[in-house]
């Protein structure tokens, strides 16, 4: 099936899915513990009379009942082997029961082994484990994939670039949620809408999770952010204990009774998981039936994220700063460390910087004596484990930045794309695949533009190659390219009407690194925090800095209040209060070097050292 | 004589004035050291003479030999109380001289006796002496007046007063310069022309002084800045002594030849002083006949002065900073100094903010419990002793306001006019009267303006009111109006708007207390920087601060310097030395505090309670 037609489909009525597969089966005789594909392959019947019903009940598309059938799986009951004829025969089931009625859904699910850096799986044997699934599924005809109750939004994106590179049908990615709205590793529902229709997925949905009325708020928040189908497949009720047993309460009226209410949540195709009968299906669809859909909002915020965290990028939104300390340029003791493999001071100053107020971490692992791609992914790795910011990849290596594009379990921001032949022939692509956002950086093979009018011109450029490739103008941000005003002593200005430029005429969001500006100048925080605030004033998205400079980041904070921009002044507040410590580490410095060696009030007060030091300054020189 | 009148006559052709009197009296038998006046009514032919010598060789306007006919110059000679017969007679003198071929000058000058601050005499006193001789010049028949060879602006300025205050006749102002540019008090040319012309001056020129090579460069940079014709008459050279006799050495031939620069550098009158005799002035005359004399330009350089330093007021000029401290608002120890009669801490206040950058001082003495006009006086007299910069008037009571301009023998700055009834109508005849630049601050009976509409519609009524009464648009600084942006979430947004409004729009200069912004929010100082930058960025021009506060000041002189103001890279770089001081007490205080009362590397510290601090720091709780 095409996925215009598969929308074409979706936008006409809510959509009907079939209700559960396992809760049924097993009331038909399948016992708790045996392989439920193997079982189903000894029991065709069963299984064909089930969906049958649920055709009947209104069904659109049927699950097929692939769920477990990846290779890891698989050989927990020594099955592995058969991999291929078990995904093949179990869709000629579905098929059979669909007749022509329904639509089938190659459907899968989580391996079991957790991925790198929780578990022990590998990005890429995860997605050629898929891919494997994937192909013996488009073998055997399935119209489109339903990748489900996932708990993990890395596995579930392995998931969805596996089948992107085996065919190009429609892909609907289903998570689960639990009762606290995030999945079982972390994420909320807004940063998996945000990273799975980055990554392509056609349909995002809830599936399994609670009973219909816990899931809908996660439906609404999600209704927000996507700017595709959502799918609402619940459970019936929350599950409670009956003579040892697990049982889904809620009846097929009640259950049906939510119907309407999904769909002005906004989701498009419902149906139900566990413990739903055809009966629940069949009310279900009776309930729904002549209502009218959603479409997607036209104008969704935009939004980076990490796996658990996602971050919105607005035009008009909060000044936000890019972390930019993970950076081994001039950092002696960072390129020690990276040199001996280790990423101790990366964790560190991954966890600083957001303490301190950072919205995104910069990646950069450039210096010589490392082999820049290998530590890039570690550094991903180890960053991602000890903060939840959205990162921004910075490297001058299109295999680096793949590689991290492929790896990293968020939307990510690239660093940067320049219209230099090779960067721009290569990168805009990989921004497309992996719908990272990216920094536009306004360079040529020419080098620097030599005027403002170069500058925007090939600002227009880029953006023209960007929407020739079905780029959206949302996922890029201008970088203002900030000169020297020691140089150019119209460096400033140029830069403000690059950033004013980029915000009223063209309505793109900016970045800039701020410190350039005042090189060779004295006392250089006053000349970059008098820059931010004028920046902020012409309407400057964000910056690349140092959230430990105080100065940049109290001013900063403080033009967002004065910008009037929402929630600022307890954005400020909160800023202020995030520095104390620094403000008073400072003082203790300050103390320490402009008295007389003053002692510290500090945990770290040697005793025996005080004493020697306050007998010294009884005979002061 | 009208003044547009006389205006007509000088704008056509160079105006020739006439030559030496003392010198040439001597020649003709006065002894040095007998009282002029008297001696030339015992001579009247000799007088007149010459005088018709100088009619004949072209004099345009005849000084009449009054010079020193003022009641203290006279009482030298015990001749005081005939001192309106010898005006009357020394005028009837000249005007038969000069038959119907030259107007006649009422010729004025210092009384020997200095103003306070520097000498004994009191503004009123000199003002009311130079009225009584006023009096009998006109009423003598001059029909106009000069006050020359003047040393000392303030009674220049005295002396301009008077006579305004006695007719409406024209008074041409003439100071004499030494050879280091300035006038024996420490005016520059440029401040002379500033304070003079905003008096009302009608012509202001240069006498006396050096010999015509050494005066052009003074006529010259008192063009720049003149809205008035420019007078100047040199003696024939620097003097040599021969014999012991004071000798004027240049010859005619030599004297004339630099005619034709004169005219080129902007004089419009000239003639000559000591050494210079009838055929100086003929061979003048017809160096320069037929030259055309420069009109004033169109657009002068808008200028506050004291009297010995003026400060450039440009809409694209570089940030300035108004010095706020002297205020006793809020400062107990001011207050209770003002109280008790003492102004230490206004001259240290007035000292620092120079020091530390500041480029004007505002003055405030309100407070309860003291005379505010007396203490206003005061305030600016010691203020002016240790200080060049110029003042800004700062009280809520019309005649503080009055006695301050009065007696401020510079270009002041009034804080300020609002459309309140009482001010306005009070205040904007005395800004006319002493030419005083003020603050516009858009205020009216209703109280504050409830939106930026209103706002606007008070700075355009003011502005009408005061064109109304001759008022100049550059004698006009706008003030932003700060609100609070904890009360008003827009008051910075419509701050900003307001200076651009003016800037752009009304092509007015702008201004603002930056505090007020953010008041209630912790770390002001963030806050109000990030204003400044702001601020500036949209065009303000100065703002009343505390020079002390480096962030503010580092921000302002930092946003200058991005928004590439001429010379504001150097400024910056000056301003960050000026502060150096200001960050090591920073260093040294935070040193105090942070650490455990660490002891500081100063001359102040006690060896005595220092040895007890670091006895208590041996054994740490
Ligand atoms: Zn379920
Ligand atoms: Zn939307
Ligand atoms: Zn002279």
């Amino acid at each position: 099936m095409k996925i215009n037609e598969f929308y074409k489909m979706i936008q006409q009525k809510p959509v009907i899915l079939d209700g559960a597969t396992g809760s049924n089966l097993q009331k038909a005789g399948m016992k708790p513990g045996v392989c439920p594909e193997e079982w189903i392959l000894e029991n065709e019947d069963k299984l064909i009379a089930l969906q049958k019903a649920f055709v009947e009940a209104g069904t659109n598309i049927l699950y097929a009942p692939t769920f477990s059938g990846n290779r890891i799986k698989l050989e927990e009951y020594g099955l592995s082997e058969r991999a291929e004829e078990i995904n093949k025969r179990l869709v000629a089931l579905s098929k059979k029961a669909a007749g022509n009625k329904a639509l089938v859904a190659g459907d899968m699910t989580m391996t079991g082994i957790a991925l790198e850096p929780v578990g022990p799986m590998k990005l890429e044997t995860l997605i050629d484990i898929y891919k494997e699934q994937a192909r013996y599924l488009v073998e055997a005809g399935v119209d489109l994939f339903v990748v489900e109750t996932m708990m993990s939004l890395a596995e579930t994106r392995a998931a969805v670039i596996a089948i992107k590179e085996v065919c190009d049908l429609p892909v609907i990615a289903s998570l689960t949620f639990q009762e606290d709205g995030r999945t079982l590793y972390g994420t909320d529902p807004v940063t998996a809408v945000v990273v799975l229709q980055s990554i392509g997925a056609d349909v995002i949905g809830v599936n399994c999770s609670t009973g219909p009325k816990e899931m809908i708020p996660v439906i609404r928040k999600m209704k927000e952010y996507a700017e595709v189908p959502l799918l609402a497949k619940p459970n019936a009720g929350l599950p409670v204990l009956q003579d040892g047993v697990t049982v889904y309460p809620m009846l097929p009226e009640e259950f049906a009774s939510w119907g309407p209410e999904f769909i002005e949540a906004g989701a498009g195709l419902i149906g139900g998981c566990c413990g739903t009968t055809p009966e629940h299906i069949r009310m279900l669809s009776q309930k729904v039936a002549g209502l009218t859909t959603k479409a997607p909002h036209n104008e969704h915020p935009v939004m980076l994220a990490s796996e658990r965290k996602s971050q919105e990028i607005a035009l008009d939104g909060k000044f936000l700063v890019i972390g930019e300390r993970i950076n081994p340029t001039g950092k002696k003791k960072l390129q020690e460390e990276l040199r001996a493999g280790k990423m101790n001071l990366v964790e560190e100053m991954a966890e600083q910087q957001e303490e301190m107020g950072a919205h995104i971490l910069d990646i950069n692992m450039g210096t010589n004596g490392i082999d820049e791609k290998e530590m890039m992914l570690k550094a991903i790795s180890k960053v991602t484990m000890v903060s939840s910011l959205p990162l921004c990849i910075d490297t001058s290596y299109v295999e680096v930045m793949e590689a991290a594009l492929r790896v990293y379990p968020g939307r990510a921001l690239i660093n940067s794309i320049s219209l230099e032949k090779e960067k721009i022939e290569k990168l805009l692509p990989l921004a497309k695949k992996y719908g990272a956002m990216f920094i536009l950086l306004p360079l040529s093979d020419k080098g620097l533009p030599k005027s403002l009018e170069e500058k925007k011109a090939i600002i227009n450029e880029i953006l023209k190659r960007a929407k020739a490739l079905g780029i959206s103008k949302n996922q890029i941000i201008v970088d203002g390219l900030v000169a020297t005003v020691g140089a150019n002593k119209n460096a400033a200005i140029e830069t403000l009407e690059t950033i004013r430029y980029c915000k009223e005429d063209l309505n793109l969001c900016t970045t800039m690194g701020l410190s350039n500006i005042s090189f060779g100048l004295p006392e250089r925080p006053y000349v970059n925090s008098a820059f931010a605030a004028m920046a902020i004033a012409s309407g400057l998205t964000m910056a690349i800095a140092n959230p430990s400079n105080q100065l940049l980041m109290g001013i900063s904070f403080a033009s967002d209040l004065l910008r009037n921009k929402e929630g600022s002044d307890i954005a400020y507040i909160e800023q202020i209060q995030r520095m104390a410590p620094l403000k008073e580490a400072a003082m203790a410095k300050a103390a320490q070097s402009a008295g007389n060696n003053g002692i510290k009030k500090t945990e770290q007060t040697d005793n025996k050292s005080t004493a020697k030091e306050a007998d010294k300054k009884k005979n002061p020189v």
